[in-house]
């Protein structure tokens, strides 16, 4: 073949798997959903720091590591974590992969930290345990995330499971990922009310300072939490499937006449 | 042409539109939504009679009205509302899409009942407004929702809307839809939230039988939010396009060579 012969069989490999320009407002939507998340984990550090006397592992000041954790965690860098193949849609899949699921491990051991936080501070002040909606939703989140995490593992990082079983698992995988994401967010904002409501009480009623400051932090909290979930469902801004993988399904859709997987 | 042939032509008319057999697991699925919905439902009558003394229009029993009025529309009905597409696959179009807009608006009515009561209420007791998450969450959600209504009705219902017009809003209608449904999920279990912690308090923590029910059905809130948008996203269980609608869109694609739309 020659050089032409070979420059145009790439052309057209890479226009069949799509390997396409980012579509154009895709960057204007993850710079917003960045934008909200690094306000929100600013804002709970200064709600921390203004109204709750900061952070310490030892001591009162405690319990204050558990909120910027989870938010840190469980929002911020799980909502980025979902975000990979939307942001990285040229880059090979193994490569989108592995970042995908080293996100999610940093998510999960700052979740922990921001756990064992909790539970420490209960122990100290001979509070009990997992007795709110908050405590109930937080430990069910945490346990799911962390099984999804395994499951996930197994069938896309692993080298065992068959193509089929891939493909099969794949949109479950998706759906359970986003639904623990909203169900995080979700917890967060019962967490955030919890406290407000313990300390401030009737004085919320009064539009105290902290209380607005709360307030608000809980909106953007949901507006990060919908931002993500926009750029994530939008049919038009999934990864297009690349060269390599797209031959690969060919192969195996020859092998076995199975379904043919859909792109993340 | 003869009733052989006429039914020959029905026949293909049918399966090229998709009007296929429902998928196996859907009835099943759609049959637990049912179920958790009216448990919640039930169990919000409960929580309401066992420990806050019955629902009444006047005095201090008006508060109740408003959680109850705000499950029944703004999560049993909305959600019932969303799942109209994929229940009634084989009707056609604008009957689904009629009974989709009454489900709304009557949601919507219920919902105002409630927003009433406790403004109502507020006045009554001299509290002061949305000064909480939960209320400007709330009042948030019931403004979306009323404005998707009204641009849903003025796309899909009203005879003024291009066909191109309609299949390029459908997805954002289906996204904001969805958004406002979790959102409603969400403020719900803030309000619960609230309702526990200003009338435990501190007894709360001792695991009161109050607590203990509230935090239940906290759960099967999010549960039912869980199960309705698993069948909502699920892929292969999207309503199937009709032979009205895929002759139109043929007719319509010669005519403006537009994209082609995506069934509901």
């Amino acid at each position: 073949m020659t050089y032409w012969e070979v420059k145009q069989q790439l052309f057209s490999m890479e226009s069949r798997a799509g390997v396409a320009a980012t579509p154009g407002a895709l960057p204007y939507y993850v710079a917003l959903s960045q934008l909200l998340g690094l306000t929100v984990v600013a804002m709970t550090g200064a709600w921390l720091g203004l109204y709750r006397g900061g952070i310490a592992w030892e001591g009162a000041l405690q319990f204050n590591v558990h909120p910027l954790c989870m938010v840190i965690g469980l929002i911020f860098l799980q909502g980025d974590a979902l975000l990979v193949y939307r942001v990285f849609r040229n880059e090979a899949k193994r490569t989108t992969k592995v970042l995908h699921g080293l996100l999610h491990v940093l998510a999960l051991i700052i979740a922990l930290v921001g756990l064992v936080a909790v539970f420490n501070y209960h122990r100290q002040k001979g509070y009990s345990d997992l007795y709110s909606l908050h405590s109930w939703c937080g430990i069910l989140v945490f346990v799911l995330y962390f099984v999804q995490w395994l499951v996930g593992f197994s069938f896309f990082l692993f080298p065992g499971a068959s193509f089929s079983l891939r493909s099969r698992y794949r949109p479950q995988h998706v759906f359970f990922g986003a639904t623990i994401f909203v169900l995080s967010v979700g917890t967060a904002l019962l967490g955030l009310k919890e406290a407000l409501l313990f300390k401030l009480g009737a004085k919320y009623s009064t539009f105290e300072a902290e209380g607005v400051l709360a307030n608000v932090l809980g909106l953007l909290l949901a507006s990060f939490g919908v931002t993500v979930l926009y750029i994530l469902t939008r049919a038009d801004w999934k990864r297009p499937p690349q060269a390599e993988e797209q031959a690969l399904s060919m192969d195996f859709k020859t092998l076995t006449e199975g379904d043919s997987p859909s792109s993340q």
